[in-house]
């Protein structure tokens, strides 16, 4: 951490701030420019949390050094984390796609979606069973019937399933059906929830808030690592900006900025970045290009009839069609799908 | 709802749509542009939002014309919501000014700030026992404990006291000791805690979401409302942008926005928006000069020692100094504080 | 500048820093963390500003401790700038009301304007002769024929009239006719337009661009200084978020950072901010309340029939009703209106 | 157009608007909802302009529905534009590769940089010898003695140069020079110097504000197409957002959506986009799957001692890997390089 002095701060000021570092058991390494005195502050990250020395007269601003976060940092391990469930990876040279129906409907709809969606090179399976709603007029889910629906037809194909946990009370029937856990968007500062979703010790996709930064999410993935699970997989899915032809902007060069900052896997979620279905095929294509370790879409055996989310859902045709697009391109790129 | 179709939709489109709409009961009018033919949809806001349009072939887009809130809006009730907590008031002619530390530290930090703060002109208490933090190796509050000297510094005050719900498992041990219950702004629209807050009956603070429309604020509150409460009270707190001066973006124009579309107060806290505590005063007459129902500030005897959001908050002379200002301004505008 | 190197930089990479600082004739001031080394640059802005370090092996990244403006910096002048045109005040104790129709139409629209404008208290006459229009089929101004009505309107009424500069060609016509000369938000950093705007010697309002930082607004006022004025009225008009809900987000807390950073005025236009002639008054009094110099309002006789931004436009009444809640208001606040 | 009447707003006032739409000589279709008035507005898209129906009695808004351009759309022209200069394409089936530095320095430099970069596969070079620079205090560029020296670097290596206008009054001798000419971020709304670029004739690269939409993009296009060129490339090169670990966000969604409302080409700046070498190969591949028609990407023999934007420039052997990358993905995606 340095602290900049203010042009004209006192040398009392500037004592005064040596002398609440010392007295927090931190080095102070004084070095005076031409118009502002800064000053580097030594130690360990927990403690120099605790000063806050904004607060101190003659203080213009405190800048961080170090990143706030550590068991996720690339610092910690240098190698990359690769997870794997039931056979199917995210991670090093693998390049996952979870495809399924943004809401679980029937028994019929689950299983024709997993089975074609398999059939086209899926490697895991998603679907809601509890649905975070802007209104509370929409659809909310069909909760445990509807795990249970997605499990059936995890089993049917042998597909790992990928579903979002809302709430903690949920926490043991999540787990007792998901063999991954997706925090949304909405979640992704629950810190509660993240706590107990890290103690199942399953993998989690993590999704990055829409108004957070990557520093943030990496945070966020701290509080699961506290709550027990290092089984973490990073999912972009847009974030919140002035230009709304897109729902969300997707922010594609998070990619090797996280990878870059981090040892976890990130994936990429076209479906709801974009909000729109003919542009899931040119960002998925681009995630991969971006070094992506694979996509999360919204993938409905008819759309037009979907509870949820139809604007921005693949139909199965769709689907197949991407998959042709992403074989050869991840062949380039060393890349097994 | 208006479904604008594409130029150049086909005739069996249009019908398509229109097939659909009356399908799902729904009254569809046409109207055929020069270039584009545009579908009025007439029908409740709860059957126009199981038709998901945007899916079908030939549509371009799909325009909402009814706002997607209905017990807080402003057509559901004309009058302004007033609520009043043991003798202290939000909305209406009254200014409320609620006030007290980010966290609550010790019962000597609790009852100085309560009795300074009463003695300048609060009118409630505030201070966190559950804090939300961004790191996990960040104090997380004192809990309970807290929570007792929280309601310990208010009885001895008079002062009605307001603190944090973070976790659905808490809203009893909340709920007891709490006069108002606030939502954070990371937990907009964490839905299952808006209805737990909400099922308590009492009045809840909730905060504008850092990255979260006034419209989605509404329908927070929305969720508020089918949880049990419409004693809501909604808080500004500033916006993400890209001015990085502040820690966010203070949006005034919400307060004018808010109130017309809502019949509910609108308070601003310029403490977490802003970041710095020489922004508050100025922010905080502005909120006034707005048309906002009241203030939240962080005030703490001794900043400088402040276990949380020490650079943001106000010492108890300072806090004095702004009651001071605000008084003769609120005069002007009609207002008692 | 504070060079912070990346956690495992070897020791001939921090050398190769030093080297470069040194043949740039800079001072280098090392100060070794726990994980990190962070090299402090000590030299004058000019010659740090040649000095690209981020491009160099091992460096994570730099980070600038002095402002880069000079001229219009609070430490250059610690005063405040008041601005002074034929009698009228910017700045200092005096609340300036900048009024005036958005377009230019007729002699008889201007006149009407200037009056009744001038009658309820407005100390300066604006209006647009050259119009930037996002589309190149809006009317896009009068041009000369309009810079003379408004003049004529000036003199009769003997308000100060200010106007905008599109085009360097056209510099000396508008100096010709204009008292203040202003830079609209599209042309903040058109930067061969600020320096020919400042080489009138003329006071210039420099509107913030919607897309631009407070900082940014800064140097571009150092671009006028440059060109030759050091009369430059900062204007804070909204910036482009997230939030649709208003045109642009009015971001007031601008102004006591904008006046910290530098001795010039700081006014605000609410009309273009929030598009909607509602917001117009609220936004005024808290621009007033939180230390604004001043506002510059649209104003037209008959909004409905406005060629241009009619929507965002008071009328006559309504800007003499606003009048008459600044004053009060300013008096407590110690301003002359 | 459709305008959205109020929630109980009267019989007269719908009149109203319907009377002030017939005197404008435009047709008026209206659809009563359960809650809600609508009015279809029908005619020209410039007709419409001119009423301003937002500042009516009785009108909540107006919502567009035509695109507001149109020669640069797709409907207009539903073929791609294919754009070719001295044999090197832009559009259709090629992509295209505009490479060299920031700024012309030495004939040493352009020299080096034009071959190297045309040995490697670039089909283009770019040089700035006017640059916007947001310090006054910074190198402003070489003017005219840099065309000179790109058009030498571009004539020994047959490669079509590509270099910005800032100033209406250096059109003559940057079109003298320039095979095509480029608009910067910070000018995409000055429309002054849109008008004079497009006066040339000649090709021009239109680079997206980082503070503006696609739709206003486009309206600039439209500018352009005024001003007399219709051969226009248009470039992402990043949007301001809340997100810092870049310095603007690369927005690739843009690419899909632009080449659906439009026929011209897209290319992508990855260099000024991210503001790190680090992120522009991933992002050039990126762009590249998203359907991009080119890169514009910065390179430096020694990105170090460049005088201007080094850390985000490639060094000439980074260059040539980017490019051996870039030929089999496209390939894979039927695309020329």
């Amino acid at each position: 951490m340095m602290v900049v002095m203010k042009e004209g701060a006192s040398e009392a000021e500037v004592q005064h701030v040596i002398d609440r570092l010392e007295k927090a058991g931190l080095g102070a390494h004084i070095s005076r420019g031409e118009f502002k005195t800064v000053i580097g502050v030594i130690g360990s990250r927990e403690d120099i949390s605790k000063v806050p020395l904004e607060a101190v007269a003659g203080v213009e601003n405190v800048i961080p050094i170090q990143k706030p976060y550590k068991f996720v940092s690339r610092e910690f391990q240098s190698e990359d984390t690769v997870i794997e469930v039931k056979g199917s990876k995210i991670g090093g040279d693998t390049f996952a796609v979870i495809a399924g129906p943004c809401s679980i409907e029937t028994e019929e709809q689950m299983t024709e979606a997993a089975e074609k969606a398999k059939a086209a090179g899926a490697t895991f399976l998603r679907g809601g069973a509890f649905k975070p709603r802007t209104s509370p007029y929409s659809f909310q889910g069909l909760g445990e019937a509807g795990l249970k629906m997605l499990a059936a037809a995890g089993k049917k194909t042998g597909l790992p399933i990928v579903t979002e946990l809302l709430d903690v009370r949920d926490v043991e029937v999540v787990a007792e059906h998901a063999d991954v856990i997706q925090i949304g968007t909405r979640n992704m500062q629950n810190f509660i929830l993240l706590l107990e979703a890290g103690s199942t010790g399953k993998p989690i996709v993590l999704k990055r808030g829409f108004g957070a930064t990557v520093d943030e999410l990496l945070m966020a993935a701290e509080y699961v690592v506290k709550g027990g699970s290092r089984q973490i997989i990073l999912c972009e899915r847009g974030i919140r900006t002035f230009e709304k032809a897109t729902r969300n902007t997707l922010d594609l060069s998070m990619i090797p900025i996280a990878k870059s900052l981090s040892h976890l896997p990130v994936i990429v979620d076209p479906s709801h970045a974009t909000g729109k279905s003919s542009l899931v095929e040119p960002m998925s294509l681009a995630a991969l290009a971006a070094g992506a370790d694979g996509i999360m879409v919204e993938v409905h055996p008819n759309p037009e009839e979907a509870w949820c989310d139809g604007p921005q859902s693949l139909d199965l045709k769709a689907f197949a069609g991407l998959m042709e697009k992403i074989k050869p391109i991840a062949a380039v790129l060393g890349k097994k799908v």
